[in-house]
Order: C-alpha cells, then sequence, then structure tokens
C-alpha cells in the first residue's frame, strides 16, 4: 500500500537519502516484492536557498541579546528611519499615493521595467549634462535591494568575481554567493574617512572581474567621498575596464558642508549602473521603489545589457503600481524642507553621539558626512573581557540595554554601528550608557598587560 | 595613455574579447611597450539574462501587428482584468490601502516574508481542518510571480527538472530556464476539459524530478479540476513522492456550476507550496501583493524547506507595506457581492465567447468554468492559407483589428487564448469580427483537399 510506505517514510524524523528501502507491502511486508526503485520522500532545500546567507542575522540570531530588565531597550541597530516615528514621510508623500489610488489608473500590471512616464519622471530628475539619461535608461525595481540583485545577475556569470568594499553593505555578499559569483573585498580606510584604498582595490582586479561595486553615501560608514577621490576610484575602473554597480540609495543624503557627486557624473566613458530608490532619502523603505540608472556614454553597455535588464526584470515584474502612479508627484511636489530638515536632524544627531562618543576612552568614532551611520572602533587591547565586537555589543546589551551592531556584520571586526536616525534624547542616553560601559571594562594599558601576563 | 585607449576600446563598435589589443601609447604609439595583459571594454550580459526569456514577448514582438485603420483595436490578449476599466476593484480595497497610508505606520521595513499580523491574516484566510495553516507556513512575496520563483528556486537544483502544464503559463519555463532547470511538459486535453493526461504526467517523472506544477483554475484553459481529478494528480504525486507547487492564483474564481477545491485541502501527505495573491480575485495585479502557503502536514519539506523560503526572501525582501498593511481590511472587509459580480460578469462573456465562436466553421471553443481565459482550437486544415496559429491570429489583426494571443505562447500550437474580461459589447464584437474572418478564411474539406493537390 504505496501510501501506507509513503506516510511511514514521511514520518521519518530525518529523511536521508542513505536510508535503506523499506518496504512494508499490504499485510505481509517481508513476503512484498521488494520494488528497489519505489521513490520515497526526499525534499531537500536547494543548494542556492542555502547559500543565500545574511551574515546580520547568522550573527544577530546567534547574539545572547537580553537586555537589562532595568532600563528600556534603545536599538540602534536597524538602518530604517521610521521605526521611531520621528522621521515621518512629507504629506505630500503620501498625497500622492492617494491620489494615484483614487484615480484608479494604477490597479493594473505595468511593464516589468516600470511605466514609461515613471521611467521618463526618474530619467529627468537624475539627468544632467555629464550623465545625460532618457526613460529608457531607467529600470524601476522592487526597492534598490532588487536594482542591486538585477544589476549583479546581468553583469556578473557563476565563477566571476566581484569587487566589495569592507566594511560595506551585507546585502553584496549576500546576492553574490547565492548566485554562485565571487567576493573580493577591498578596504576602506578609516583614518581617511574611509576613503578606498585605491592601491588594494586595483590589486585585487583581475581577469574574471565584473564589476566594482561603489557605495557612496556609505552604510555602514556615513562616509562621503569628495569629487576627486571619486575621480580616482574612475582612473582605476577605467584603467582596468571594469564596470561600476553604483549603490546611490543614501544620494543626496549628504550633511551641509559636504557635497554629493553622483558618480556617474564624473565619467566620459567608464560604464555605470547606478542604483537608488525612494527608501531612505523620501523615508519610505517598506514601499520597496528602486531604480537602476544606465549610464553608458561610450555605449559599452550597449543594448545587450540594457536588453538583459528588462529580460531580467520580466521574473517578478517591477515595483508596486501605486507608488509608481505617485512617483511624478513624489519627486516634483516633496517640498525642499523636508530633505532639509531630515539632513538637519541627522547631522545634529551625528555630532551629539560623534562628540560624546569621542570623549571616551577606549572608542574610536568616526565621523560621518551623510547617510544614517557612524561608526565607532573598539580599542579592543583596552576590553580584554571580550574576545571580539560581538562580544562587546552583546555585553553592552546585557548590561545597557543598548543595540549596536557589531561591525563584523560588515566583515569590518572591533567596530560597532551606531544608527543615527533616533529621537535626540535616546541618542544622547544611548551615548551616556556606552560610556557608562565603557568606563566599566576600560582596562589602562596596565591592566592590559596585566591581564596578558596571566595568560 | 590609458583614456584614449579605453575610450577608442569603447567606440569600437563590437567588442570582441578576440581582438588583438592595440597599444596607442602616448605621442609615439609604435615605440610604446607592449603590455599585452592591457585590459579593454568587454562587458557582455551575463547568461542568465540571455537565458531568461519570456515567449510571449518573443512571439508578440515578432508578429506584424499592424490593426486595420477602418476598424478600432479590441485586445483580448493581456491577462490584466483593469485594462477596460470595466472591473474596478471594490472601494474597500482601495480604502483599505488610504488606511493603512494614513496610519503611517507601514513605510518602514517590514520582515522579508512579511508582517507577521499579515501572515497571520492570510493563514487564518485559507486555513481549514484538512489543511491547517499557521502565521509562519505563509510567505508574503511581490505578487504571485515572486511566489513561483520563490517556490522554484527553493525545491530545485539546476540540472533537475519540473512537470509543466501543456498548454500553460509561460512564466514557470521562463523561471526554471533562467535557473538552469529542465522543463518537462506533460499534456491537458482539451477534450476532456483540460484534465491532465495523468499517464503522461507520470511517465515524466524521474529521479531528476523536483517538482509538479499544477496551475487550478488555469491560464490559459479557464478549466477548473474536479476533486476527483485532483485526488488523482495527488496520488500520482504521492506515489511518485513528488512534491506540488500549486500556482492557485485563480482560486476561487470558478462559475457558480462549478466548485473549487485548493489542492492541499485534499492530501494528508503530499508535501505543497501553494502560490497566490491578490492580482486577480481583487482586481489588482499591479499591486505586487502574493504569497505561498506551506502545506507540509507530514513534516516532510520539515524546517529545511521553510528556512530555505526565508533565506531566498531575504534578497529583495517583500511586497510593498501599504498593501500589507492594508491586507486584512481587504481580505476581511471586501463585500461577498464584489466576489460575485466580478464571477458573475466572466459567466457571462465566456457563455457569449463560446456561443458565438461555437457557430463558427473551423473553430472549436473550449467551455471554461473559471480564472479569465477561453481556449479556441483552430482545424488549421480548414485554414490552409496560415502556416500556424501565429500566423493565423497575425492576420486576424490586419484584418480585423482583434488580438488574441496564439497559444504557442503556451507551448500549444494551433489555439488561440480568449481573454474574456473586456466588456459585453466588445465582447461581442470581437466575436462577430473573428467570425467573418473566419468565413472568409474558410476552406471546406473539399478546398482544403484542393490546395493540398496544388502542391
Ligand atoms: C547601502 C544600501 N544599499 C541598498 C539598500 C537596500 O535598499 P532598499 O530598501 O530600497 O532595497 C540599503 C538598505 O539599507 C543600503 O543600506
Ligand atoms: C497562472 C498564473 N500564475 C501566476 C501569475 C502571476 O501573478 P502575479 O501578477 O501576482 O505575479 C499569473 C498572471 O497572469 C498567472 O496567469
Amino acid at each position: 500500500m504505496d501510501s501506507y510506505l509513503i506516510q511511514m517514510n514521511g514520518n521519518s524524523d530525518i529523511p536521508s537519502v542513505l536510508d535503506v528501502h523499506v518496504n512494508i507491502n499490504g499485510t505481509n511486508p517481508s513476503l512484498g516484492k521488494v520494488r528497489s526503485r519505489k521513490p520515497r520522500w526526499a525534499v531537500r532545500a536547494s543548494e542556492m536557498s542555502k547559500k543565500t546567507f545574511n551574515p546580520i542575522r547568522a550573527i544577530v540570531d546567534t547574539m545572547k541579546v537580553e537586555p537589562n530588565p532595568n532600563k528600556p531597550m534603545i536599538s540602534l541597530s536597524i538602518g530604517d528611519p521610521t521605526v521611531f516615528g520621528n522621521l515621518p514621510t512629507d504629506d505630500e508623500v503620501t498625497r500622492a499615493v492617494k491620489e494615484a489610488l483614487d484615480s484608479g489608473n494604477y490597479n493594473g500590471y505595468a511593464p516589468s521595467v516600470g511605466y514609461q512616464s515613471c521611467r521618463q519622471v526618474v530619467a529627468a530628475y537624475y539627468s544632467c549634462p555629464e550623465a545625460p539619461l532618457e526613460a529608457q535608461d531607467v529600470i524601476l525595481t522592487s526597492g534598490c535591494s532588487q536594482a542591486i540583485e538585477l544589476a549583479l545577475a546581468v553583469l556578473a556569470n557563476p565563477g566571476q568575481n566581484i569587487l566589495v568594499p569592507r566594511p560595506g553593505f551585507s546585502l553584496y555578499k549576500t546576492l553574490a554567493l547565492s548566485m554562485g559569483i565571487e567576493v573580493k573585498f577591498y578596504n576602506l580606510l578609516p583614518e581617511k574617512s574611509w576613503e578606498i584604498d585605491l592601491k588594494h582595490l586595483e590589486s585585487l582586479v583581475d581577469e574574471k572581474t565584473a564589476c566594482l561595486i561603489v557605495n557612496n553615501p556609505s552604510n555602514p560608514c556615513g562616509s562621503v567621498f569628495s569629487k576627486s577621490h571619486l575621480q580616482k576610484i574612475l582612473a582605476v575602473a577605467s584603467r582596468q575596464c571594469v564596470p561600476i554597480l553604483a549603490d546611490e540609495i543614501y544620494g543626496d543624503m549628504v550633511f551641509a558642508e559636504c557635497k554629493y557627486e553622483p558618480i556617474a557624473t564624473l565619467s566620459t566613458n567608464v560604464p555605470i549602473l547606478s542604483c537608488g530608490g525612494l527608501a531612505k532619502r523620501w523615508l519610505v523603505p517598506g514601499w520597496r521603489m528602486g531604480w537602476i540608472l544606465v549610464n553608458d556614454r561610450r555605449d559599452i553597455f550597449g543594448n545587450e545589457i540594457r536588453d538583459g535588464l528588462v529580460r531580467l526584470s520580466q521574473r517578478i515584474l517591477g515595483p508596486c503600481t501605486i507608488v509608481q502612479g505617485a512617483l511624478e508627484h513624489i519627486i516634483h511636489q516633496t517640498p525642499p524642507e523636508f530633505y532639509h530638515n531630515t539632513l538637519g536632524f541627522l547631522k545634529s544627531n551625528a555630532d551629539l553621539c560623534y562628540t560624546a562618543l569621542s570623549a571616551v576612552s577606549g572608542l574610536q568614532p568616526v565621523r560621518p558626512s551623510g547617510a544614517m551611520y557612524l561608526m565607532v572602533g573598539i580599542e579592543m587591547e583596552h576590553f580584554p573581557e571580550f574576545e571580539n565586537d560581538v562580544e562587546f555589543t552583546e555585553q553592552l546589551i546585557s548590561e545597557q540595554s543598548v543595540f549596536c551592531l557589531p561591525a563584523t556584520c560588515f566583515e569590518y571586526p572591533n567596530f560597532f554601528r551606531v544608527v543615527i536616525t533616533v529621537p535626540e534624547e535616546m541618542m544622547l542616553e544611548a551615548c551616556s550608557r556606552i560610556q557608562e560601559f565603557c568606563e566599566r571594562h576600560y582596562q589602562g594599558s596596565e591592566g592590559a598587560q596585566d591581564l596578558e601576563c596571566d595568560k
């Protein structure tokens, strides 16, 4: 009786492909004809699903994160500006979506790369004489994440490699490994405000390098590259003939003293796929609206890459049409004060946090110039109780109920990342708790030596 | 001068990896040290992007589709119920999204598998004693397309195969081939209201079969499987130990005389990933809200498949949060009359179309029982002017300005598919034009023979 056999197999705790086949055939199993090919249930998850690995989840899920019950939790860990309610999107943005809804015109399928009119709007918004864009140069995607996924999927084959910043946003590696693409990390230099170590970068290029990912402004660093540094990066790409995937989701999110330059505006020859979206600047990351801008002044990508992107977009179709329907209004009607206020707030919080943590012995914060993050170096030799940044941040939770991501999540041990979108009083409270924590655990150089001698 | 060289290469018409390296080094190129490793631009689209192939686009884009200028175009080609404006979604659905927007609670990131509360709502809505579901059994996705993508990606490895209906929705093949998964087509039988040829189905299973896709109700057939037929399909899956990917995006969209049974409710052992979404029943395909229901009563998928789905969902994150925020309201508050009216309309159009085309010599419509489609067989021997269904539908456009998809798009030549969501008068007009067209081109058996003799 097949179904009985199946049921048995299905109930076994760990179905293994190596199991010997047991055949229980009706009333007298021992007499049953042994059908050695009898299929059995052995459904395994695919290799790709196993290779899809989110390091942040992997690290955070294994952390012992029992906060101190006497202190309310302050989470400075998630790159989501909306969680504290202090940074709502602008009313115009919400109104735009309502209008799109009311029109009844945005319920059907859009083309998989987005409505032509929306592509036109994005193209016009980002186009400039140095990097002209037309509607056909814009692919709308389900968030910047899908933009990065499509850009990688069109540029790289399994077995090729991509150059990725360290520290850097973990999705690049997650996506690449799941597609069988190798990741080579190039170093960012904290002592140079996280500029790229260009020599190191160039040394990594080989004939299998499919693209260079440049993330500016940076998550997790909050750094913003100067024009001249961007030009040097472009010179490497140009010399080595490596196309660039520019992750500019924090584009225009830079503090007043600083200027943001879209990398594509500085090159006349390097082909660049610039990825962006509404998530951060318009403070609506959940809406999943992103885009790829195809910058290709020398026709190096040509139709092939463009066609490839179009084909890939047909797999799951583009972003939600009601957000698409709102896009023109959002881009044109959001008042300048909205952006201005957001950045003023972020700058002020960045200053508070930087100043407070600079005064703490054993910590080395790096001053950010944009985005929503600040990286803090831990002088581990002064905290000999902790093996690494993961243990440090773990203990910070249990003692002080402050949660910062250990920068091991970004392939950069001995740092932690602070998210600076929290309300000011929380920012201050968090900093003073971090200070208390460090004061308690800091060991001067002698103490550290003592401990070393103990070993 | 590197940049000059690069510019030259960049400008070359067809950069080829086989080109001999030319080195123009500053003022005297001939004296320049020849660096045989000089990189040059040669950016090619990935294999995966080339393997991502939408047969509908490929066929439609090569069709000569110049409509007759004297007749307004009637397009019966797109499976989008919203295009004619006669099937708006319900006001409650729109209101739900506005409320989600106004709450301000749905702008941030949701978990990549969707908000827990939304998963709960979907689980409760689809759960029944025969196929119980909990929140953790539901993965929210960006449309049913992404649900299918994730389900395939977790179940199949490159080199394995999947069983796909013929005729069937083209996305299955598009996705599978792009992932290196082989597609084996099993036949549906028009003479048996498109039931599956079960013998043929079972004969295709081999040790590399990763899953069986069952699409019920069917696109392009509009067929709805009976309970007993579904049980027979399940018996095959159970005997062969092949999990099922059930594409039930048209679930509950069946005409009054017929009953829709979710396949998972009929099995106690076969592990099933059921894919669905808001697109069709709620008439908002552009909103990109879909889901996977994990039905696994015997724990055959176990944690492995579930974890795999969670990991895969982290690649681009889930559907738009404002639609997620509206989901509970949409599912609970959409009035029953809405569904009822939609189905009444579809049924009436299906009847009109079936009746009209049944009377046309040379056509063999198959009566649908649900979804939004009707398949029409073309007795090609009576239309000897046309090589195949593509030529037939092409000519139908140029003479009658009526556009139906040739069923070659669904791997089923000599049929065409009619979309029955158009307003009634358009449906009638389209049918009468199809009739006129057929009358003009029909050749009785003698005529057909004559033509054969001519060869
Ligand atoms: C550097 C970087 N790129 C891309 C993304 C993803 O953006 P989205 O939410 O639009 O997918 C993020 C999100 O945190 C990010 O920090
Ligand atoms: C059978 C079938 N499955 C899945 C889909 C995709 O649905 P969605 O628009 O939610 O991605 C369609 C769309 O036409 C379909 O016909």
